[in-house]
């Protein structure tokens, strides 16, 4: 998906917002659990009750991963249920030497067709450029996250400058930077100041607002570029918004809920 | 597998070599392509052949991952086929939040039962230590990478540190950091020095002797410690030493090679 189709998506819905496919096996309604593949199933669940109000799925794919090859399964399965409109994230933090992480792209933008991945930026350029060769595919690059972790390298100083600042201006300098997204944490609403400062122009993916404690007034405020050039995450709060026959409804119900919210800034 | 183990292994066969498989559909001998399932067949022969020589085995999974599904049924038919007392590496680079962390420690150490993974340290703490909880389980943490792309972060100054020094002190600092080993790359054997003033206990795995330029002589010269405390690998040179029917033996060979080097040194 190119960015004119990204943000005419956002400007149609009315929403930024990027509902993530966390779905524990553990988590899911008793109800599911006797079908052929459940994860499958709940995430279809999820699709049909929340494609009117998020632009984005973000599938992690770390929670299929702990069902083993079963698991990549589902992953195709969900993948290939989610309408074309809307774009794909393989929330999959890779990243490795130039070969492997040609291998990984392979994997992700042929074998698979995600629209995007996430990626760990601590190897360096030759372990990030490779993702950045596909057309209308696009590299999302942790800079700040919103863990706590995130203080013990992101948030020290590297130089002049916080080592999430140096990824920043590091990352924009690679070949094909323009297919380049980035991770910003919302709890540091104060901090997309400085982050804008260095990428106006990219889109950010932003995970933490509301159960991670970040409020998406703030980072609206700060954030958000005249191509809008934010994305917004939800995963937990959305699809186990119940954990009973009714939990479709009520993701749907709290999906609606932050599409309205973001229809204002809109 | 603990410790101790993994030293006899490596006394007894006089050998700390790893072989990695990072097999490529497109660089399989042809005569093996008809198989059902190539990949596999082809790791199966390189571990009948190479089994007495090296003490690890090591699974890029970005090579199995580029065939979809498929190629998690490959990793875990190849893992399977490793005998018990070899040590196996799911080369993974994976790290994220800590309940995401969990499922990919869940997916690698119980749906699969590697012995340990290669973990990204960008995020910290929380994305490190759930690895860290499963007694016989090892976490292999990124430090510094023979890659060209280590220039960006990994050989820049934090503080008074590098950041693959800060790394490896970090990470010493977190819970159950005895269940850590470390990945550093043998094109810099004069920073083993540095190296092991930090960790001089703990095991490293070594990439890049040999193809990449390291030298053996100098890994062990500043890099083994009385329990050895070195897992070198090698993986295109020897898996593909050659391409046609006599791979598995010229792999025997490249194998063998390494491991009779080794064993001058113990």
């Amino acid at each position: 998906m190119n960015r004119e189709q990204l943000i005419s998506e956002i400007r149609q819905k009315k929403s930024f917002l990027c509902v993530g496919l966390d779905t524990d096996i553990k988590k899911i309604p008793a109800h599911l659990l006797d079908r052929e593949d459940p994860v499958f199933e709940f995430n279809k669940a999820i699709i049909d009750a929340t494609k009117d109000y998020c632009v984005a799925y973000k599938i992690n794919t770390a929670f299929f991963e702990a069902n083993g090859a079963k698991g990549w399964v589902s992953m195709e399965k969900t993948l290939q249920y989610i309408p074309k409109n809307i774009f794909t994230i393989a929330d999959a933090k890779r990243g490795d030497i130039g070969n492997t992480s040609h291998m990984y792209a392979r994997a992700f933008f042929e074998t698979l067709s995600f629209d995007s991945i996430t990626l760990a930026p601590y190897m360096g350029k030759d372990s990030i450029e490779p993702f950045f060769q596909y057309r209308d595919k696009w590299g999302i690059v942790l800079a700040l996250t919103s863990n706590e972790g995130s203080k013990d390298y992101e948030q020290e100083k590297m130089g002049e400058d916080f080592l999430y600042e140096r990824v920043l201006k590091t990352t924009s300098a690679f070949t094909n930077s323009g297919n380049a997204m980035f991770v910003v944490g919302a709890t540091k609403a104060e901090e997309f100041l400085r982050i804008r400062k260095i990428v106006p122009d990219h889109f950010l993916l932003v995970p933490g607002v509301g159960a991670q404690g970040g409020s998406l007034a703030d980072v609206v405020k700060y954030g958000m570029n005249p191509d809008i050039g934010l994305l917004i995450n939800a995963s937990r709060s959305i699809i186990y918004a119940s954990s009973n026959t009714d939990f479709a409804e009520k993701a749907k119900e709290e999906a609606k809920k932050m599409a309205d919210e973001m229809a204002i800034y809109l």
